[in-house]
């Protein structure tokens, strides 16, 4: 046994208790009424930052809510690495679905069940023990360390761009660690190496100026909903593809390597058909469920408005049809070619008698890590030090904006090392921790900040 | 000038004095506040029944509102004629859309302004003042006249049907009138001669058991709004037809005279087109406009719900995706055949993956007159004495149920004769009756009484 997982053990008790009096802050971000709640959790975080060894830790305000952040420079010709997590968290409702209250953490079945415990709090005081237990140990490889830990995640992370703009010089840093992610399994530590792009917009079919008798006027009048169901039809064809010229045209081939990756994940589709429940999974054909989620670009309707929804039936032909449609897309996608492309497409599908509207919403880039980086190295160490088992490297097949922000602002690569799990109800209803997990992963955080410390070159030094 | 004319000219003023006063009662059928106004209305109607010369006038509650119920029976040799109207109108919402307030009837270029002047208050005043007319004249064709104007239909006439079996025997005549319906324009008096009918479903599309993440899923579960728009576009070919199986074997022909018949009529698409604010019309290739309206079937999708409908965007892959979808069928489509074979469809057009079910709603046979029987020979003759110019026959995109309900429980044919007209905004703002219509009809609907009196056999006597 290693001095961290000693020094984690016989201090075990202590951290939950602390855990739980985080957990215990209801820091809804979306609440407004929640406003003293996040300052106050924010504050918490402070104190505790500071007792496990950050010297200098400061509360800062911004439009929304504070972002906390620290600073242990220790050598200057050491290397920096920043820790991006968040301390907000989704609202609880529906409250009556939880087992035991979202604010009052309780453990069942060793894990650990509270809103945020995973995403994020329970996470990033993860880091705040590794430091703690780092420094107890005496381990020597000097590391200067940065927190920046914001209270805006959960509701867009509206002022942290421009926060980590304007303090770029004092974020300076030779990578970012950020754990706001999963595993694949609680024996199975992950690194993931990628994220899908996204590419959001609203259709909007009009036909006649107001909503019509479909007895008086069906068939006559084009109608807007029939015509944006073709539209969407004719979107995708019958193997799961979009139709939209180029789209798959600079998506990279999976490789070999990749694939073997992917093998050697326990990935079982029948529990995972049945963890979603659908009568059978689908897409694109030609390739595996993760291959699918992670490596190919999608396109899906997200939401349709027209007409009559209500109980029964009304007689209506209706002026307008809408529909939310977004594509996520993959290296080497451009999310301004595919949303071009998308509205030609679109244009071309749209019927005579009709006209067609499209807005866009936010876009994303694709994101792909550079897996030669000694960071990555580094990780690999640390999580097989902390899990006994060396880490798979996943994707992810969703979005996270602040990634590809961080990397570009600040010029460090990104490490994603999350240790929240399939089926843990972040969002939802009795979101949970694996206690085990969270012991585990703290150890591996320790030795990661000593990896890095040890294979990671100082650009400021 | 006739007789009737002459009449009409005389007491015009007291008329439109005596209409104002029926449409100043705000009988507003699907409010429930307004159940005294409703019993207010019927009771105003039957005693301008009974002075108009209708010595038996019953107003008969029901389970909702009245039914006013009158008899002249003068000659158990003579034919009967059953007048259909209705006293009950649509809501006035949005009030401050209306240029003068709904129930304070108002002329304007000659036009009559107020809720009910076109629907139906304003047609069945006509008949009470045919009858006073054709009285005061001395007209000796004998004729015996029911009279039953309901208070629901706006809601459905629910409890006519009941009423009309329960009563089939006072109800017993030789045909019946309605006058609820529309002239093409000021000056072309219209008999309406079919009627389409309806098939109207609701199909809900499922998928996971709730709402997915788009990014963590998006790829590898099939979403319910995609495979909807997949089924709704499928149900349609590129020539604007239905794909459903047989669906136009039974549909009649259109013949020469009917054709000729409709080639006849001002028909101005681009007028049509623009009322409706349409960039063009569409539909079925290979028919007109009035074809497309009146002799063929439809499917349109009447409603869409799916997903995330607010504003902005959210990375919803939705758990289940709704269309309401209705057919109007014509001549000689079976209501149960055509919902059997676009169920079948539908779950042909499926896709694996998800689960569709598929909810009937009220459905309604089509209906088309026979022409050749005496009623319509003597509207021919009423319409042309009236107007100047012989009427045209037209059809309604339509449905009304009561229709074959009349024609199925007395066992008569129904004469379809209305005085409202294209625009008349029947159930919006601003709703008018243009008065010159309404004087020239009178004196068509007091001829009317003579020629049915002239040309029909009584089955009674």
């Amino acid at each position: 046994m290693s001095d961290f997982s000693r020094y984690i053990d016989a201090h075990l008790e202590r951290f939950h208790d602390e855990l739980n009096e985080f957990l215990s802050i209801p820091s809804i971000s979306t609440d407004a009424e929640r406003a003293g709640d996040l300052r106050r959790c924010a504050d918490w975080l402070a104190a505790h930052l500071r007792s496990a060894g950050v010297p200098e830790v400061e509360v800062i305000p911004t439009a929304g809510h504070p972002i906390v952040l620290g600073e242990r420079l220790v050598d200057p010709n050491a290397p920096t690495l920043l820790v991006y997590g968040h301390y907000d968290v989704q609202p609880s409702e529906p409250e009556d679905m939880w087992t035991t209250p979202p604010f009052e953490p309780a453990v069942r079945d060793g894990r650990l069940y509270a809103r945020g415990s995973a995403d994020d709090k329970g996470q990033v005081h993860m880091h705040v023990k590794a430091l703690e237990t780092r420094l107890a140990s005496n381990a020597d490889t000097p590391l200067n360390l940065k927190f920046i830990i914001e209270g805006e995640e959960e509701v867009g992370s509206a002022h942290l761009g421009a926060f980590v703009k304007e303090h770029a010089g004092r974020l300076a840093c030779d990578a970012v660690v950020i754990s706001d992610s999963s595993m694949f399994s609680p024996d199975l530590p992950c690194i993931t190496t990628g994220l899908r792009g996204i590419v959001y917009t609203e259709i909007n079919v009009r036909g006649p100026a107001h909503d019509l008798h479909s007895g008086s006027y069906g068939g006559a009048v084009v109608n807007p909903a029939n015509a944006l169901a073709a539209i969407l039809a004719g979107l995708r064809d019958e193997h799961g593809r979009a139709t939209i010229p180029g789209y798959y045209d600079p998506v990279r081939e999976i490789t070999e390597a990749e694939r073997e990756d992917l093998a050697r994940l326990p990935m079982d589709d029948e529990a995972f058909c049945a963890d979603v429940g659908a009568s059978e999974l689908g897409g694109e054909e030609g390739f595996s469920t993760l291959e699918r989620l992670w490596y190919r670009p999608t396109l899906d309707v997200n939401g349709l408005l027209s007409g009559f929804t209500g109980v029964g039936s009304k007689t209506v032909l209706p002026g307008t049809a809408m529909a939310k449609v977004s594509m996520r897309i993959v290296p080497d996608q451009d999310p301004l070619e595919v949303v071009e492309a998308f509205e030609a497409r679109v244009r071309e599908l749209t019927p005579p008698g009709v006209t067609v509207e499209i807005e866009r919403f936010h876009d994303g880039a694709p994101w792909v890590a550079d897996p030669g980086h000694p960071v990555f190295e580094a990780a690999r160490a640390a999580l097989t030090a902390g899990f006994g088992t060396a880490p798979a490297m996943i994707r992810e097949g969703g979005s996270i904006p602040i990634v590809p922000m961080f990397e570009e602002t600040l010029d460090a690569p990104v490490l994603l090392v999350g240790f929240a799990l399939p089926g843990c109800n972040a969002h939802a209803p009795d979101e949970w921790l694996h206690l085990d997990v969270y012991r585990r992963g703290i150890a591996a955080l320790a030795a990661l900040y000593g990896e890095i410390g040890d294979r990671i070159e100082s650009r400021g030094g």
